[in-house]
């Protein structure tokens, strides 16, 4: 068991892991930027270490300081939590080198799995769908042409050296393609140095279905799917599990798949295998594999009544996976919120500052993960999650009316949340028949937002 | 399914309930005294309604200006609590009368359980083992010599017609009995104008463990046990479940008893059946059965995932008992403590006033059932209990852990509270062992008390 565990990271999940390393007797140490001296992760750590100015990668992403932090507090581990140096394969090399254990998968997981290209051979190789495309760089027109009889149209274009959404065409018919393909190649050298295309299947109107996975660098197993098709911008804002739109033979090939690739990188700790899901076809593809601990964790710590986090320490520090498949139950259904400072009503405009009061919704089934606390200045710098608001019922139609009973009873006075985006999408009749998809909710946005005004206490 | 449920009740059961009727879609009335105009209960039902003076009798006991409360809202039901009118017989009648479903047991059930000889007759029938003794009163001495042959020594002698610890003596030889029969019998002529006397061995050292049921009035199923052994004047501090006490044989049969007793009297709702467990022999007396929600029931919900609450509205809206037994499953270890207004290094001394501050514990496996919030006064008429925290854990031994954590999370400023104790007493081996009886922490408290400070924020 690990004795001593460094978090490098703020927020609610940093508060999370503290509170996850305390259940288990693990003696923690918080990290903290001068924005956040005041946090509650700073309170509820054993040790503090300061390790610099507000911007993240003077602090938060500066690995010299917190691998100075660890060895100056004598830390054994290090557990990145998300975003920051969760996914940066060469933090999980640094902390190796110097004696301390990366809670998390190996360096060469992350790497895998952070490079889209070869992320979906692995995939492909352990016998999980991808979306159809080519399996590499697409070495000319020629391929490409034979490409397009499994992907069909539209069809995307992607630079094999982009990210994030750039150098991306999507072509509709073979004229269009054949125009665009050397567009695209002449792009991608322009922009990143190297002219390398990959393809794929523009899947439309999907699911975003993803699978929990617990490994111990031997064997692994799946907590079952969440369903996050309510995104805007790409970024999940309810979350749920299990999934409603899955019949049981697909769920259990999704999940199957999901542990079939975490088996074949060897993967140790917690992680998330993301999927497209097409109602009308009822087939799933693989998009991409989060190797960290997730946001929406808790909806499937409430219907499996495991401690994720916790697992992830326990197998850090050395312990083999103690979870056997046939044990692992799904019960009932759960819901998170993500209460963001943010105001609905002004095309989500950040709304940092200072909580005047704080409610806290209680009773069963109810879980309310954040650093908040009364008189806390949110600051500036940071991304604006406040709190996840998790609810847990016997039915989905349960979770939701306990999630507005529970968004009723929350007050975070004196900023403006994302609360009244929740309540509306819990009483509108598509999100109660779970008729969604992933681009559903920025066409909903386009007719609801300017209603959405959250209540400013005084 | 009902429609709107008056809640006789204040404090953190009528929250309780409040939140367990909205969970279920019925709409919810509050009643106050003048005392309670702030309260959360107030703040959360859908309507409420001034029901008198704080003074219980004037308020919470009173039957008229509940029931009025009842017609001018057209409330369906009323949900008693725990305390003030629950475990009035005559109370559930008038609700009967005046075609408002209580909800709760049968008035027959709630008057026989509330007379100790005719609830250790019903239990006797049941074939529920009770403390040896008398069935009823003991006709004569003649009779009290026979019963001492099952009773052995020591003995107690109460008058039949007594309640809350008047009217006992305790016997430890046949000679003391003997000339303390009579004394006892002029004694309770004088006192209750009843000379009537019952027996009962004295069992030393016991366990108190209960057994929670639920009823639709035909059929009925236990959802395990818990243990309260840890008591300071007879009232419970540390809840837990299941007792570590019971082999599985012996938790089993007493499981099966409280069932069988359960179903003797026809119970409808959650009730709890409470018995004395005696580590030597192994053996369990019934003690009573409370015909209402009580205090401690969400330790039982932490380890079987069921809203007792909700259940208890379905039933009385005439649904019949959904649970099967088979289903029932108790997973992990829970214990509840109860943070009261209280100094426990001064004789427990009350210790009311304003919630300046309020931090509420959170993460999986914690829940705190309170109706504080910040600028809260908490009112001297009623009882000290503030919050009731409770967690979860795979392990006796993680809850305890949990247990820890979450209390130093936890901050009721402005207030003393009896945290102290509990970050103690989980300290204590004899706790940690569960090495305790009922009258354990009385002794631990003689030597301990003392030093058990409350912090009181500036």
């Amino acid at each position: 068991m690990l004795k001593k565990v460094l978090v490098a990271n703020r927020g609610e999940i940093a508060v999370r892991i503290i509170r996850a390393a305390k259940d288990l007797g693990i003696a923690t140490v918080a990290v903290y930027s001068d924005a956040d001296h005041d946090s509650l992760h700073v309170q509820l750590a054993d040790e503090v270490v300061a390790i610099g100015p507000p911007a993240a990668k003077k602090s938060y992403l500066n690995i010299a300081a917190i691998l100075q932090a660890a060895a100056d507090t004598g830390a054994d581990a290090i557990h990145p939590g998300y975003g920051f140096l969760a996914e940066n394969a060469g933090f999980a090399e640094a902390c190796e080198a110097a004696g301390i254990v990366f809670v998390g998968p190996s360096a060469e997981a992350i790497r895998t799995m952070g490079d889209k290209v070869a992320a979906r051979s692995a995939a492909h190789a352990a016998g999980v769908p991808v979306v159809p495309g080519s399996m590499g760089r697409v070495a000319d027109i020629d391929e490409a042409r034979h490409i397009l009889i499994d992907t069909g149209f539209p069809v995307m274009i992607k630079a094999a050296a982009g990210g994030g959404g750039r150098g991306i065409r999507i072509a509709t018919s073979l004229a269009e393609f054949e125009a665009a393909f050397p567009q695209a190649a002449a792009e991608a050298l322009a922009a990143f140095g190297d002219g390398g295309l990959y393809m794929e299947r523009v899947v439309a109107k999907a699911r975003h279905i993803e699978v929990q996975v617990l490994g111990d660098g031997t064997d692994a197993v799946h907590l079952w799917e969440r369903e996050c098709s309510l995104q805007r911008r790409r970024q999940k804002v309810w979350e749920e599990a299990p999934s409603q739109a899955l019949t049981d033979r697909a769920r259990d090939e999704l999940c199957q798949s999901a542990v079939r690739l975490a088996r074949a990188v060897g993967y140790s700790g917690a992680g998330t295998v993301e999927y497209l899901y097409d109602d009308a076809s009822g087939q799933f593809y693989f998009i991409e594999m989060n190797t960290r601990i997730q946001v929406e964790h808790p909806v499937t710590e409430m219907i499996t009544g495991i401690d994720i986090v916790a697992e992830g320490l326990r197998i850090a520090g050395g312990a083999p996976l103690r979870l056997h498949q046939r044990d692992i139950m799904a019960k009932g259904h759960a819901i998170e919120v993500r209460l963001n400072a943010e105001d609905p009503s002004r095309d989500f405009a950040p709304f940092p500052g200072t909580v005047s009061d704080l409610r806290v919704p209680g009773g069963p089934g109810v879980r309310f993960e954040s650093m908040l606390y009364a008189g806390y200045t949110v600051p500036p710098f940071y991304d604006s999650l406040l709190a996840k608001l998790v609810v847990h019922g016997a039915t989905r139609e349960a979770a939701i009316r306990r999630l507005v009973r529970a968004l009723g009873e929350t007050r975070i006075e004196g900023l403006r949340t994302t609360k009244p985006l929740f309540l509306a999408l819990a009483a509108d009749p598509a999100v109660q028949a779970n008729d969604v998809h992933t681009r559903w909710l920025e066409g909903w946005l386009d007719i609801h937002a300017a209603r959405l005004v959250p209540e400013l206490e005084p």
